[in-house]
């Protein structure tokens, strides 16, 4: 039962749920919304779903903290895909509305600090008032409590509203990014434009410790793709650091990365290798490919044997 | 006028008033509460106040992305102090009530964070409403809307209730770090326990960028406190780093970390270098300290004349 | 038969022979002295003998570039031992010569750069000529053509000769390594204190390439305690390496430095891993030992199965 | 008196007065031969003479190490030029001899290494006998106690030799390269092709010790030339480095360089900033070029001033 069945930061007609249904396995699933992401991971954790679809990171936000420190602290999740959706907003408002009628709008908080710069422009009077989601913006429209929300134009059906103006984003290349997660299994197949995801928890706190853990991945270089530094919660200047890197786990140089990195610090949980949604292939230098690393252990063992 | 002027992240009797009022100076201001964090730094850059006091990270949440993101993108600020305040919630209600009476608690979201444990162990069946601030929450009790809010001790009197229980946190070691923020000047004066703060852009993504950048701290023994990642907004991948390191611009080897940095970095902004709040002394290997950085720039001279 | 055999840098009675027979194996061997290093080489290469003991670093002269250049270039051999030997000379005449006879001194141009301060001290006036060898000069003396020459104190009874003075050196810890060489066989038994020799061409003469090389051993703690540039002969400026550092190959960390060098090193010779003459064992971090490394294989494979 | 004479490591008719004569200068000095390096040496610091030539390093046998300890450790003095002498030698002989008379054959050992496999194609049964200097090979030859003297063809007119072959060398870009030495004064004025010598002394042997020095330069993008480890002469282990750096001291990255090292070296010895012979102008990063520091610089000073 539960392998059909996705969960999903809700509501309904949120940016989440169009992300998720880009996955074509989606189309044979039943989604829940969940109303929060602690919500929709512990529904993975509980055995009720086959997998949660969250948002992670936003190009203008940066990293979504409550995800991320679900996926460090909470019980162990894995990671087996990604999306990578652009964030293009609609003014949706009841039919016949024209945009010179709105002077109120409303949609989630961090869609606010996405439209700022055209509020200030083409809306310069409207006042603002935030909502719990854009979904939820939308609904108030409908009641008729605003004039106009800030949601994904797929909201426009669900609530019956029309979209006045659609493609509305201050930032160039805005996008959010969601993790499709579940229990910890077999990381996700090799497909060649990989990444990998860590938490790593630093063994002390001495000027070089960072340093060192940086070092892991650039001697082999590998190249880290984003690193956040989230608190333990054990007090100011405590932190944990949240790291993802190009390549799979089966590749030699990430392998390699991933036991340095197991040595040196006091915790590392490993978070899965996904396909990269940007499907970019990372360039790898000769020296660290896998036949280099095959060569390398070929040598060894010749060395040992007196061969070499 | 404006000189006697502090802002502040309101309303009045949150923790941020409470840890303003620690200052000294705080006595002899005008202190003034805004709505937002953006609101009282804008404030200062306009020139109507002297100060703002805001939260900069919180050791359960992390970094308050708001302040960290006004700081590295808006019109340019400096840090001259930071406070930290230890965070402990009293429960408060109207007079005469006892804890079996309460049924709804109320506080910011960010305090439910950090009481949650508390709430399971001694009020497993209160129900929850979340608060615009801790302030406000103490308001709707003060209303009768709901029965407690968690909220600093200190609201108490303002909203006419009584601590039912006090020194709440979940976490040991909770606090919440503050900045107060001016118009660029002079760095504070070096008291030998000092924190530099700095932004910095990357010039290029290559894999070693931030392992070399770390290097102009750990090549000159100055130890990084703190690295937080932000979104530049130019797309997912597209980061500054916000850095606090231990020591003063005016410490030799903090002096020569910024011009290392200044050099390999697209951009540095510099945020100040002020007293640490935990009054921590670093430790400075005998070939860091400002002897050392004299004797070689003495050597160096003598090289050129001829007389080494 | 040549298994039966060693050959060593002569002639008898030099402190190669005495090094040599500090081997308990040398009791049952024929000990042939050769001419030269690359003689006493090429007989093991050529199979007529089964080891040869040669010089190959000097703690007043430094290393022995012939010894390095042949065992960088020349055809494959090992190291299967080491032998350190302090040098003191003895200064020996004919009997009944007392020192304010000696106006004429000889030995090896080696041990004249030992004893020059003595010689300075105690014999001011006296007229030193150089021999091919100490066992030379002895012989010299024997034969009348000079008062008295510096050797090892055991070729004394060799050269019918009497030790006028004994234990002189001007150096304090003067010593010369010697090492064991035969064909390419299976290395030394571990002992837990040894060591581990190659020989380093690097890729690429870019301003980090040195550096890289350094790192692969300070990344896992394998502690380096000689490095020596060698000339390729291919022109000014073009080096190869030669490095000593702790460890054996069957150490974990040190085999994974070893694959590290094999890939971004365009070669990489293996000369052998075998006991420290001076015993010390090497301390050794907790996140380097192979417990750390086992368990880090260990956890991988958890990881790459889904149970991590 | 002395400021017109130059020493050189001699006899006349070596490869080192060849160079001696490529300097412009030497034109107008009276050139004196000495017997050794440290002859040649002790006359520039008894104040007998402005400078002396000496052979530093070698392309087929590597660094000389008596110039090498002479001048880490003998009185300080300073290298002001370099000489970079292709070696082809020439085969002397008494006029009227052919090739196919020679039988004997002379010349230094150093020379004997850098033609062994012309001999061994050309005069494979010539008998081999080592001469104190290549000009003491040709004077042999023309007292007839030899056939033949390997030495340059400069050197034939001075004996009343004649050359049998010319240009022979068995290795491709053979070359030595000389220093001209004085006493301590300013460095060579800076060309823009220029390089800098130093002796540098670990503070202590950690595993990373020689790692953090290398850094120092990589780090400011200064590419090392040469690192030569040479013992210290107190005990096997303990060693100083003499290293060739790209840049004049006058560079901001040099002397970024050299006061960094001075900071974490036990003692730092500068041997001088002087003109490449071979008039390479190294390639400089755009983040390390004088540019690049001065605006590094006078950032830090407006940030000091509350102007960045």
């Amino acid at each position: 039962m539960s392998a059909s069945r996705y969960t999903y930061l809700g509501p309904a007609g949120t940016f989440t749920e169009a992300a998720l249904r880009t996955l074509p396995e989606a189309a044979t699933r039943e989604l829940v919304p969940m109303v929060s992401v602690p919500a929709a991971l512990d529904a993975v954790r509980a055995g009720e779903a086959a997998g949660a679809l969250v948002p992670i990171e936003n190009s203008v936000e940066g990293g979504i903290t409550t995800t991320l420190d679900e996926l460090a602290a909470g019980g162990h999740l894995m990671i087996y895909r990604e999306v990578l959706l652009p964030i293009a907003f609609a003014l949706l408002a009841r039919p016949g509305t024209e945009l010179s009628d709105v002077k109120t709008v409303t949609g989630h908080p961090a869609a606010q600090a996405q439209v700022r710069k055209w509020l200030g422009q083409h809306l310069p009077e409207a006042v603002w008032e935030s909502a719990a989601s854009n979904a939820d913006g939308a609904r108030l429209v409908q009641e008729g409590r605003y004039d106009a929300a800030f949601a994904g134009e797929f909201a426009a059906a669900t609530y019956g509203l029309t979209p006045l103006v659609t493609d509305i984003h201050d930032a160039q290349n805005a996008a959010t990014r969601f993790v499709l997660v579940g229990k910890p299994a077999r990381p996700a197949a090799r497909t060649g434009a990989d990444k990998t995801s860590v938490v790593l928890w630093l063994r002390e706190n001495h000027p070089g410790a960072l340093l060192e853990l940086l070092q892991e991945f650039a001697g082999r270089g590998v190249s880290m793709m984003r690193i956040e530094s989230r608190p333990t919660g054990e007090g100011i200047g405590q932190y944990c650091f949240s790291v993802d890197c190009e390549g799979h786990i089966t590749d030699r140089r990430v392998g390699e990365v991933l036991m340095g990195l197991k040595r040196i610090c006091q915790d590392v949980r490993f978070l899965g290798s996904y396909p990269r949604a940007d499907e970019v292939v990372a360039e790898v230098r000769p020296e660290t490919d896998d036949d280099a690393f095959l060569a390398a252990s070929d040598w060894l063992t010749r060395c040992l044997d007196g061969r070499a």
